[in-house]
């Protein structure tokens, strides 16, 4: 394989550039006008740290590599512009797998309205891909950090948690666990159905995250004071949220959102089901301060436009760090860091 | 190591935000509020693809990776702006290794005023790196791209060709090559430290690239139609230049300015001296087409800001390709890829 052919082939699948986008790939840079401020974050997916293939078709791990990037732009509330990547192209990867592969992130550049303009190839010992993504925003002040927190405030979460985590281990250690057989409970035909479903949505959580980009708009119009995406999993990205606004966040970890089949999936493994969820990653919901006040406009707004629930978790108090608490017994929970490929 | 006692590391070594840049590393996103036109590029350097360590030292693979994505925004003659890091670290390398590696990487933002804003540190087999550039400039017809050579224009390329080249013969095939013993002529002590300087500063060119940024604003401003960095080599870039601008280049192989102590290396390696400085990839340096009338204010502008030579080798011509031609038989030399690592 010519990394020139390849190239050949991948700029002929590139949308031609337009709006901001003067000048796309196949020059020394892409050439862009932005206007107002702009959002940049990178990113990157190494085979066997964050993906297996075998376990994750070349086309879902492309469609990963760029929705895991675009979750940076949700968290601040930005619109997704450009993205730039560079693959590192294994010699068991031939060129079909590799336009498999930017097929897949040229899907999810579709879907979030994301114009690959850009890019890099190069001959690697293992597969990898590091994105870089652009989003935009009409002033600085309209993107959320992670530091504006303030006491008083409520913590949310968008859609559920623990569902990448559980998806993880239906790939992995409970490979062999068949989830319908082994469930327990009624065996009829819809309740069956429903496991099923259940199964491949929990799979799916881990395969092909969804970055919350609308959603992430919606929370910084509805008043977000702070704003992360759940990447490494609640307890670590709650610290790194109070730690950058200088608050506490107490948590209630009998309302969080857990993910349909988590339960299940937690006890075959011998797990907690709110620790996997506190502790599990790649969940890309996100997590949020806001006013109490705003809270029903919050919801009504991601609901609108991203289809999805906002949960209220906890709230923010004068201090530091995060406590999560069970009821009844108000027993703390300590996350412990979650291992991505088990 | 854990990668956020390492991130914590990295961020205490990167300077504060400012200028255009509203917030730097350690959020989801780095803000910035770009005026006028962008350049972006990416580009990654790969362990036994793009270097040896051993060969390099970290702090050199660091400044090469940035060095060579900022040759891309030379080419396009962008005042440098912010660069994004991914960096993918092998078991064995240890977090003073990384923080070698970024110092490297900071000394070279530092010389090309490029401020480091946003990263992402990740485990891999092998150590890569990956970084993106932006680059900025009043507005986008300031920028050059490669296609805009006219039939009529000169050929011209700053500083010296085939160092890069003849640096890693004597980094890799001829390491056993004693250069000042096995060069013959004088053995004088002048003659053999003139010697000495010519093999530091070949084996520099290989592991410590400089992007002709000053030279590439400079020719922007000397009326620059098409410009491009030679990091394939000569002969690769020159036809991406002419298929892009949809002409022909007539290269005078003789009027190629050769990097000094090349032609004694080339011979020891059983290498034609202009051959290997055509095919030679990985110089970085210019090679611009602009109106014949400019081209003493070009070489005059080149001089002043960077100090170095603007050769005339050449010319644009309706048609397409490139032909390269040697005095005095007129025979034609067929480059051939020069494969980076022998």
């Amino acid at each position: 394989m010519g990394e020139f052919e390849l190239l050949q082939r991948v700029r002929e699948r590139l949308p031609p550039p337009d709006g901001r986008i003067l000048l796309g790939s196949g020059d020394d840079a892409a050439i862009a006008v932005p206007e107002g401020a702009t959002a940049t974050s990178v990113d990157a997916l190494v085979e066997g740290i964050h993906f297996r293939r075998g376990e994750a078709s070349l086309a879902q791990i492309g469609r990963k590599a760029l929705g895991v990037a675009l979750s940076d732009l949700a968290a601040m509330g930005a619109q997704p512009g450009e993205a730039y990547v560079v693959l590192g192209v294994p010699p068991d990867l031939d060129e079909d797998g590799c336009i498999e592969l930017l097929d897949g992130l040229l899907g999810e550049a579709e879907a979030t309205d994301t114009s690959l303009v850009g890019g890099d190839v190069t001959r690697a010992t293992e597969l990898f891909l590091a994105v870089t993504v652009v989003g935009h925003a009409a002033a600085p002040e309209r993107l959320i950090k992670r530091s504006g927190a303030q006491p008083g405030d409520v913590l949310v979460v968008t859609g559920e948690l623990g569902g990448a985590a559980a998806g993880l281990l239906l790939l992995d250690k409970l490979r062999d666990f068949a989830f319908i057989r082994d469930m327990g409970g009624s065996t009829s035909k819809s309740a069956l159905d429903r496991r099923e479903g259940e199964r491949v949505g929990l799979v799916a959580r881990q395969l092909e995250p969804r970055p919350r980009l609308a959603a992430g708009r919606a929370l910084a119009g509805a008043g977000a004071t702070a704003m992360i995406d759940l990447s490494d999993g609640l307890g670590g990205d709650a610290n790194h949220l109070a730690a950058a606004s200088g608050v506490e966040l107490r948590i209630d970890g009998d309302a969080l959102p857990l993910a349909a089949g988590l339960a299940e999936v937690a006890t075959a493994a011998g797990r907690d089901p709110i620790e996997l969820a506190v502790s599990g990653g790649e969940d890309y919901e996100l997590l949020v301060a806001l006013p109490t006040e705003r809270l029903e406009e919050a919801r009504r707004a991601v609901s609108e436009s991203e289809g999805i629930a906002l949960t209220r978790i906890g709230e923010v108090a004068a201090g530091d760090g995060v406590e999560i608490r069970l009821q009844p017994d108000g027993r703390r929970l300590e996350p412990e860091g979650f291992d991505q490929l088990g």
